[in-house]
């Protein structure tokens, strides 16, 4: 057991507070519900051996590294979201770096602008990426669509274990990258497959 | 004053103690004789309001991000080359980040390799580059022409505030850069032309 696995990575991508908790100015409205499905993602990924992969935002305090549309954000008076060593970038509750894992900061939605993932990945002899976190239609999508094009050939959402803001923008999302060859298991089905 | 320089940065790089420090396995052995005119470097930058860009090695303790050929120093019971959170992953004395400095890290010899920095140099409005730290054949000349290869107009590197094992690699690769079109000032040439 295990072998199996470890050409297998999981990303998990942007359960931090800031976009988890509510009151923050960037909540994804259905993050919340998710966690505890995370929770048990990165459970069953340790227990086969998949090397977890931490992706989180840590930006600037004067927001010099964000999106051009989310800047205003970083020029009023309160700390601007994920703010590097802020609470509000720490992982939710219930979610820990352990230390055979990997931890990687991004600016942008995908994991792979302006990181070394891709790098990272080939030197581990990833081929296979397992995805989680939030929020469907940015972060997850936009590291999917780049998976894909960089030929990873094996690129799974966990359908229950991502979020967005509505359940209708979540679903529209998974359905287009179902389209491009993404599998898009619930987290039942995926733990059915490893076990 | 000051206006000028607003499209200029300079970036520090690798002046990290396991670089410059006597003992370490990585010492770049030209590098503790340049400290000071690193940190006049960036005197002179502040004064003129450039910005201030460190870039800095923090390797995985186990090597997972460091190139093929240097893993081997992460595999033994000593503590690798500028693991982070380390000491030796600290700029050497006499160098410190401000708070309007911006800091990347990278797991390759090019500041661009696998970073935010092109990213951020562009949306920061910054064209020209200074470049000033260590080692001249690696890290100061990949950055440099990845630099040119993205078409920033002007890229400088003082050649007194960079250094290598020896003068004549540190020599040669001044060379090389000049032919390429980099300007090669010394810092009393630079600090004239920023006077």
């Amino acid at each position: 057991m295990g072998e199996r696995w470890t050409n297998t990575a999981l990303l998990v991508i942007d359960m931090q507070s800031d976009f988890i908790e509510e009151g923050s100015v960037m909540q994804v409205k259905g993050g919340k519900s998710i966690v505890p499905n995370v929770i048990r993602v990165v459970e069953l990924a340790r227990e086969r051996g998949i090397l977890v992969i931490w992706v989180v935002r840590e930006h600037d305090p004067q927001g010099r590294d964000v999106e051009l549309f989310r800047r205003h954000l970083y020029n009023s008076e309160k700390v601007g979201p994920t703010v590097k060593g802020t609470v509000g970038a720490e992982l939710v509750n219930g979610l820990t770096i352990k230390e055979r894992d990997y931890k990687i900061v991004k600016t942008r939605f995908s994991a792979f602008f302006g990181t070394n993932l891709h790098s990272f990945l080939q030197t581990s002899g990833v081929s296979n990426l397992v995805i989680a976190g939030v929020q469907t239609p940015n972060c997850i999508r936009q590291t999917v669509f780049d998976a894909v094009e960089l030929d990873y050939p094996s690129v799974t959402v966990i359908t229950d274990a991502t979020a967005a803001a509505t359940p209708e923008i979540h679903t529209a999302n998974i359905q287009d990258m179902k389209n491009i060859g993404v599998k898009t298991p619930s987290l039942q089905e995926w733990s059915e497959e490893l076990a």
